[in-house]
């Protein structure tokens, strides 16, 4: 989501730098003189992207003798290497072709879809209906949706840190109020349990869980949701959870969807069809309202229902085609992803763990890996901005600045690129490090200061 | 929009009678006890469709002896016979194959895309550039972030009466007051100006003007929009200009865009493929930015962008497409749809006007025809919304009380079906209006109590 403009160089409306006319109008009206005064509104400007005004901010250009190489994209698509599968867009053709799904459909989605989605997620532990599927344009509707039913402007919502930066832009835009809880790099980024529960207050309204994780690629363990759920069970918090990346870690790691690890707290989980099936721009999502203690109950729904007759679901062409896209799509296919991922994570990881003075950390899953960069052997560089901001200018690669995430001192990788890129990059960032850094006798310096 | 519930017999979310459990857990937390006591927002109880609170609350059967014909759906594909062009959906196809189109676009549209729709409707009194385009899911989005740009909780906007119920429903969720202007069915709908200007006060924020008209079928001529420019100029108000039916109109009458009559009012003009495409469900809308004097220059540009970055644009695949479709479409599907819409319009006017009791007011465009209920020949019912709701359970025939426009004694009456399905459901009318009118000696008592 957050960055397709960065690679797009993507058009901005046009900026008009003359200030807003007053232009003075005749004014008919009982005594006062109308003037054209028009005012964005205050929701407008509370509604903020942080990863613009940080790119935005930075006023570098390429090396003009490297060609650049983006790797800031959380979009698989963009490097033309990670196709969707043919049966994915054949779906959407039989779909076409049959000319039965052009017309509006429920704002909540086909009741035939929403049941393709129930019994794709249904399990056990965690049983769907169609009733439990609500379809969305995107992930991004079902977070906005999910969070616009669930708080009101003064209340609170706990989101992680680092995290997506869509959280606090959707928030804030709303006035709710965003609390940053501590995942713990050291920890393969668990969250940092007590930071966690002593930030809830009666004003929380929700806990936002990220699995996996953009931007950290990290995938929880069942014990580590498990606690994640006693926390909110104790303290009576629903979960937004946000798993648009379910299902993509790598083999060796296992996805556990939070709802199934719990029997009473109401959880909304966020997904669609984005990432695995590698089609962002078709703008499908959902949201499954697990809620098996009827805590949510019908307030929660009529309000999601509610909220989704403002301007209706998702594209019906793209409904109208789920099921078979569930149904159809090989297992290779997924497979197939994801072994490209950990290998360009391994790969990845491998490269930057030579490079002195950073510090990458290991993924799981997603497609993203975060690097430390041990600022003490950088002292060129103020943060994290700077540090990205001259890798571009030197080297034209480009890496989004932790510090969009909420945590400096990092850089966010893509690991979607195909591998030659991945190595050049590295080789390139490896070349701008060396360049850069201040060894040891500098960090031991360092150690005779104290 | 409004109405496919009603035909679909659309799933609601299942409502579970049971009230909000608050099961009472250990709760941990410094000296409370949380309970889980899980509310919906405030935003999601003001978001109030009101076709369905009225349309909800019509509890009849139809007669089982009849086969139902609903004409109550703004959805012109509902009945099979007003599919789109075969070049409509091939472009999408183009699309699906090039692959090219799956990832993010921009969350304003892909600039290809504005340019396209920026041409097609560019023109000599109201020029237009990519940059004044902005592509949206469908004209609900649009119209959404219309208002949401414009207007502030507390400001008001000024909205048609009979008008497009999304207007008001928007407005409330977002707590900006709405203002309704009269229409007038003997002077076809034109507005009533000097009510329209005597509403305007210093919290307004834009005048929504709808035309093609939902409900009315009106269309406003040059010198009436022009009349209303000049209340929007004098007042400085905004102008947002519903044009989703734009072009809709029957031969013998112009559409003139409004933008295109004005040098000086600031417009935004929400449109879409819905209506003159007829894929309404493809969620592909629009808001072209008519601002030649600058007034709301960067502000509203840039408020547009942000608030369009909560959610992203519309589906990719249709957003590909789009330049195909504004060429391709050959002329003659558009004539084609209007004739048959213009042959359905007079069907239908003439065989509502030969029954006693009712007047329809001839429509000139769009996709509907309103009809006045003398509800002083029908004794036997209170209002509208007892009329339609008795003609469902005596003739299966829906039409959706003009309550739901906020228009007593009306209903509306959509002409998209095919032919004998029009002759179908005007005679049962006739057989309905005639059953329970009360004549001339009703009348004239009537007219003897004054
Ligand atoms: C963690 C996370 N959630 C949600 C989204 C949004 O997904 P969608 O494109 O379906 O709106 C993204 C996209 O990058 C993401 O990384
Ligand atoms: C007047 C009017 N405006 C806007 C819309 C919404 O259009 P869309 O389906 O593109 O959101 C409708 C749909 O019926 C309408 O009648």
């Amino acid at each position: 989501w957050q960055d397709y403009k960065v690679a797009y160089h993507a058009p901005m409306l046009d900026v008009h730098l003359k200030s807003t006319g007053n232009t003075i109008s005749p004014g008919k009206a009982k005594g006062r003189k109308p003037r054209w005064a028009v005012r964005a509104s205050e929701m407008s400007k509370k509604t903020f992207n942080p990863i613009r005004a940080i790119v935005d901010s930075m006023k570098v250009e390429p090396n003009p003798k490297k060609a650049m190489i983006s790797l800031s994209l959380g979009d698989p698509t963009a490097f033309g290497n990670l196709p969707t599968n043919d049966e994915v867009t054949r779906a959407v053709k039989e779909v076409l072709d049959s000319g039965q799904y052009n017309g509006y459909a429920p704002s909540v989605g086909y009741q035939s879809c929403r049941e393709a989605v129930a019994a794709y997620y249904n399990c056990p532990e965690a049983p769907l209906k169609a009733q439990d599927v609500i379809l969305t344009s995107g992930c991004s509707q079902a977070i906005e949706l999910a969070l616009a039913v669930l708080a009101n402007p003064g209340q609170n919502i706990l989101v992680p840190r680092p995290g997506f930066s869509l959280y606090k832009t959707l928030a804030l835009s709303m006035g709710i109020e965003v609390k940053l809880y501590n995942l713990l790099p050291e920890k393969a980024w668990e969250i940092d349990l007590e930071h966690l529960e002593s930030l809830v207050d009666e004003k929380t309204a929700c806990l936002i869980v990220n699995n996996p994780s953009n931007p950290c690629g990290s995938v929880f363990s069942k014990s580590h949701l498990q606690e994640i759920l006693a926390v909110a069970s104790r303290q009576c918090v629903p979960i937004l959870a946000d798993e648009i990346y379910g299902d993509m870690v790598f083999a060796d790691c296992k996805y556990e969807p939070i709802a199934t690890l719990s029997t009473n707290v109401p959880i909304l989980s966020c997904g669609g069809l984005a990432k695995r099936w590698l089609v962002p721009g078709w703008r499908m999502g959902w949201i499954l309202i697990h809620d098996r203690r009827d805590i949510f109950g019908n307030e929660i729904r009529d309000g999601l229902l509610r909220l989704s007759q403002r301007i209706l679901g998702p594209c019906t062409i793209v409904q109208g085609a789920l099921e078979r896209i569930l149904h159809r799509t090989p297992p290779e296919f997924y497979h197939n992803t994801l072994s490209i991922l950990k290998s360009n994570a391994d790969l990845c990881y491998a490269a930057l763990s030579a490079i002195p003075g950073l510090q990458p950390v290991r993924p799981a899953g997603a497609m993203y890996l975060m690097v430390e960069i041990e600022m003490e052997h950088f002292p060129e560089f103020e943060n994290d901005v700077e540090f990205t901001e001259r890798l571009i200018s030197e080297q034209s690669v480009f890496c989004l600045p932790a510090t969009c995430f909420e945590y400096p001192n990092f850089f966010r990788v893509v690991i979607t690129m195909p591998e030659e890129m991945i190595l050049e990059a590295c080789s390139r960032i490896q070349e701008f490090c060396e360049m850069h850094y201040q060894g040891a006798e500098g960090a031991q310096d360092l150690e005779c200061d104290k």
